[in-house]
């Protein structure tokens, strides 16, 4: 269908003749090629042939400059808007040539464009922007100088299907409009989302399309008509990035994350150096594989035989770590390559985050001649608690769990450990990524999908050097696991130049957030929330439904939780007449049923029994949020433990429901938040929104997995 | 200067004429009175009249029909717009005075207003409505469809000052628009303000105007011009609340809360009673007053001698605490009253709250008879730490401090205490508001106000019964000690039946968005929010400027303060060439001067130490930020009291500053956060969202109350 032929020339011509920009007859061009609605049109090159022109389309007409040397066509005084007769058309043509001649005395005049001028319907952008991590990106808004006031643009890695970019109308906040508000015809979904998709294959089939606008788009019922077209290219493409295949990448990073044996390059017999802490934590963390500690003179390191160099080592070695300074990664890292060590653990700084690319450059290119996945420089290490291994000299770390973890900045993985450890949050893995010199976030996701002990992928990254490869790889694994994003530097004013309007509105946090969303990766807000979510998601049974439900001894916590609700996106259930008499039979007259159902506050233990069981046993309940208020009636423990039992009870039975509470009371709800947290109901004390925020991460996974 | 007497007889003339709406004609005359400009217009009877109007007034005019029966003039075709010349007047004269015969056969016809036609500017909508809690509300926004798709509209309690109404301009989200943006002219910024100055008077002057729109309002560099009012009325006024004065309030209030003598309505000598747990926790709390338990056999409870009935009691009585069942406690009430005592602590449930909304009206009868300030129906009752007084059945609390929480749920009041008592939070006084039959949100405030005991003021509410009350006290309050609110149920539909379009903009929570931050209240999120907000803002001292100043071991952290700075409102200070020169001296040459100043992972404790000092010492910083990583060179504790020292240093020679921190590591920084916290460092483990959380509600609450 698509005339590649013609696009391919278009911008041959314009790569020919060293420009950055097409004129609009060679938008027009690529529009036509691509299935793109433009206006009728037409070039003239005199004032006669403009009045023709004009008279063959239907009045009223816009009359245009086209020269390949004016870029602002408004500002050189080369548009006319309204041209109403042929008479007119012939005026404005010696007009316009005028001005633009005034405008730039020697810019070349190919002509004057006319062209139908459209009225009527809502105005949007369709537009696309290269971004630096996530390559083609399309764009769609509504046109028009608020618009731009408020930025309310919406992104997609381009290409989109069809489904993708009918999301994008109703992703801007000002969906509403497109539906045909006060009285106003809703435009053509379908036009519109089809302009989307072949303005998305555009720029996917053509990389050298860097930017590319059409604004305004008229949208009306009848369809989509793009009436103005600018693209900018770039034909200085960046060098492909080294992907291995995903294969490649499993196999290596099992190596790595679970290794038969590994290497201690800088192994020590001294307390408090990086290379003893490390083999400290191999040992004592329980480690079964072989242990080599490299070291030039010693001969035993706590019990362990001392290889000079890994070259020397007999068998095989899947992980080198490294505990030396930066100067001496290098030399040893070509020993590694010629031994055919698949991984190196780099803990050592002092590379680019320390002024010294050049270090780092050098060992990037000694991974890639011997094919050596990095992890690191400048990074803690990682942990794999299913084979007990604690590669780093941080504290070791043993609760073995379904949350996989991991952070860029030292920091923030010390944060984690800290927060694991006071939670008692299980955890398959937490891994730091430093530098990122090789071992990238989307390694870890290839990783740990295929990694049957774990559950949940929470990672804190502050860039995406491959955007592209990240989302490819998240969008693909958030299918069957939930992947949870802290993307710090948010907030940074992230400003760059851009020559079109798409660009000039394409902030990176936005362009972070929506394709976070297109992938299925859930957001998280604060590190607290990513530790979180690592923590409550997996603990969670996936819901079957939308219909949430909160049973609350506090009226107080039933509308706070209500608030949450909305807040995350959950809907509460509007209660069925027979199911709402159901709950009424359980508590008191003046208790409230409805959702929330409100049993009241001085209810015994068996009327949060009687209502949660009912709540799980009914189908058309999908998930329950908890309120609990302390009273000597209820006690903390006896509430807790009342829970566990009907979960249980309910749960053999086969009935699993997605289950949170909200702890109101005195300090001993702390130890049944504790308690219902460890047996499968993420609770909190003192907090209303906490469990909830949980909830609707788990739903928001659900989702985007298709499962609901 | 105003024309009071026009506007009382149009008035008058509607409410005889038993009209809902003012007519345009009508509608002018008020704008006239109120010096709100006008487009210049007159009303035209006949054809011919309008021909000479139009030509006077001067071409493009607008026509409109005038009948007190027609209120959707566009739909009954009543409208013309953009007629250019007399010969076109006159045809469209006798076109809508046919097309409004067509649209309503028997409607009252005045004639056709002809109107100058305003193009160019933007197009803005200055409105009121009033509000069922807050009454008068002035509104302002953008005009156009899309606003009101967005409800891009800020709302102030009317009337407003000059500089409330200029704060208007800047607080809708498409402010940026009335400064010009793309070539535009900016708008008259005065002239917008003055008349939004004057719609808040004249709806605040007569209290039937229910609702009004000036829409659009054309906003030019010259002026501002109403295009178009409407204005309904409703004669039907609520009767004025009882409100007594300030001086009342507090001098009851003071009685009441720290009273010299209590009676206990209801004492029992039996384990499990409520009336036995309200003696146990005076007695046991340390109350030093007088302690009259009232019960109708027992001689002697808990070694006090009980009365039959209060007026049996010989001295004078403050407070009498209830906790007898609610169909006694009219009589008791009686008792008090008769007695002269001035507070009653209403415990007992089982009135409005439970279906009985008669039995609270007849308290509430009593109440107001005898002059006995209520607390509650249906609460927990309250505690005043300063005076050892444990008012409730709830468990005691003893931990003294500044902060006044109080709550309109018992669920979120035994939160309060839970939370308290774990973080150890000192507390002046903790209070249930319940079912608000008499004393409410804005009581409290007076009492604290005056209360030396009390330095932050924290309230959960879920409505507020009396919101033009509550903020005309919040207002002042909040200048002197900061206010903060949770208001639940901010996410509730809130959908209300409006015929303005401003009152269709006007959401529930949106009005109290505004309304709170009009009187300087800090809005908590969320319960937890409320909570941290009350424990944190009180620890600080007050910063004397807006530059804050992130110092961090760790990047990570870095990143994640700054992206929490920008959320929570706060300024990274820029750094001055001088101040960086200075940091850099203390920090390795790979570490980052400007801000964050981050001094890399790897530092001992003196690094530390000499940068928050500089930090401290030099004037240009106001307040800091620490970003804190657990290393084994520098351990949590070390780091804690070093920072502790140096504040403390710092402080003996008058220099004191907001300092508040994050800490990053393993679960030893949970000592040394809670050892921060304890010596007025709020701090953080595993957390780079609150403690900026903490520091942004100072800030907030500093600039509302004026002080930056």
């Amino acid at each position: 269908m698509l005339d590649k032929t013609v696009v391919r020339n278009v911008l041959e011509t314009v790569r020919t003749e060293g420009r950055q920009a097409l004129t609009a007859p060679e938008g027009k061009m690529l529009c036509d090629a691509y299935g793109i609605t433009v206006p009728k049109e037409g070039l003239a090159a005199n004032a006669d042939e403009a009045a023709k022109l004009a008279s063959d389309i239907g009045f009223p007409v816009v009359m245009k400059i086209v020269s390949p040397d004016i870029l602002h066509k408004t500002e050189a005084g080369g548009v006319v808007v309204g041209v109403n007769s042929a008479e007119e058309a012939r005026e404005n043509y010696d007009k316009i040539v005028a001005n633009a001649r005034s405008y730039k005395s020697d810019a070349k005049i190919d002509g004057v464009q006319v062209q139908q001028m459209l009225t009527g319907g809502q105005e949007v952008i369709i537009g696309a922007v290269t971004d630096g991590s996530f390559g083609k990106l399309v764009a769609f808004g509504l046109g028009g100088i608020l618009v731009e006031v408020l930025k309310d643009v919406t992104f997609r890695l381009a290409p989109v299907t069809k489904s993708e970019a009918l999301s994008m109308l109703d992703s801007i906040q000002a969906a509403e409009m497109l539906k045909g508000v006060r009285g106003g015809d809703p435009v053509n979904r379908e036009a519109l989302a089809d302009m989307i998709v072949r303005v998305s294959e555009l720029v996917n089939d053509y990389p050298e399309i860097s930017e590319l606008d059409l604004n305004p788009v008229f949208a009306t019922e009848d369809g989509a008509i793009a009436a103005d077209v600018r693209i900018v290219v770039d034909y200085d493409q960046p060098e492909p990035r080294h992907r291995p295949s995903q294969d490649e990448i499993v196999e290596a990073m099992n190596r790595i994350m679970r290794p038969k044996a590994v290497a201690v390059i800088g192994a020590s017999a001294e307390d408090g150096k990086i290379g003893n802490s490390v083999m400290k934590n191999l040992i004592n963390g329980g480690y079964k594989g072989q242990i080599y500690p490299i070291h030039p003179k010693a001969e035993e390191i706590l019990g362990h035989k001392v290889y000079r160099s890994v070259k020397d080592v007999p068998g095989e070695i899947d992980t080198a770590i490294f505990a030396i300074p930066a100067k001496l990664v290098a030399n040893a890292l070509t020993d590694c390559g010629e031994k055919g060590i698949p991984g190196a653990v780099l803990i050592p700084s002092g590379f680019a985050e320390a002024g010294a690319p050049e270090l780092q450059d050098e060992i990037v290119k000694i991974g890639r001649k011997y094919n050596i996945r990095m992890m690191g420089p400048n990074i803690y290490g990682f942990y794999y608690t299913p084979e007990n291994l604690c590669a780093t000299f941080c504290t070791a770390y043993d609760v073995k769990g379904s949350a996989a973890l991991s952070s860029q900045s030292g920091g923030i993985g010390m944060a984690i450990i800290g927060f694991s450890r006071s939670a008692q949050m299980g955890v398959s893995a937490i891994v730091g990524l430093g530098n990122k010199s090789d071992i990238d976030e989307d390694d870890l996701l290839a990783f740990f999908e295929q990694d049957d002990n774990t559950k949940i992928i929470a990672q804190h990254c502050e860039d995406l050097k491959d955007g592209r490869a990240f989302a490819e790889v998240a969008k693909r694994v958030s299918k069957t696991k939930p992947v949870v994003v802290l993307k710090a530097g948010r907030t940074s004013a992230g400003a760059k130049a851009a020559s079109s309007h798409t660009g000039a509105l394409a902030g990176d946090d936005k362009i972070y957030e929506d394709v976070f969303k297109q992938c299925g990766v859930i957001r998280a807000r604060s590190l607290r929330q990513l530790l979180e979510f690592a923590r409550g998601v997996p603990v969670l049974p996936t819901p079957k439904g939308e219909n949430v439900v909160i049973i609350t001894g506090a009226g107080g916590s039933g509308v706070l939780l209500s608030d949450a609700c909305v807040d995350n996106g959950l809907d509460l259930m509007s209660m069925p007449d027979d199911l709402d008499a159901a709950f009424r039979k359980f508590i008191p007259p003046f208790g409230a049923a409805g959702n929330p159902v409100d049993i009241t506050g001085g209810e015994p233990p068996q009327t949060y029994k009687n209502t949660v069981k009912l709540g799980l046993e009914d189908d058309r309940i999908h998930a329950l949020i908890l309120g609990y208020w302390h009273t000597i009636v209820t006690p903390p423990m006896v509430f807790a433990k009342l829970m566990v039992e009907v979960k249980e009870e309910m749960a053999a039975k086969g009935i699993e429901k997605p289950m949170v509470a909200s702890l109101a009371g005195d300090v001993e709800v702390e130890e049944a938040a504790e308690y219902l947290y460890q047996h499968g109901i993420p609770a909190y004390a003192y907090s209303t929104e906490l469990p909830v925020e949980v909830l609707g991460a788990k739903y928001k996974w659900a989702r985007g997995a298709g499962l609901l």
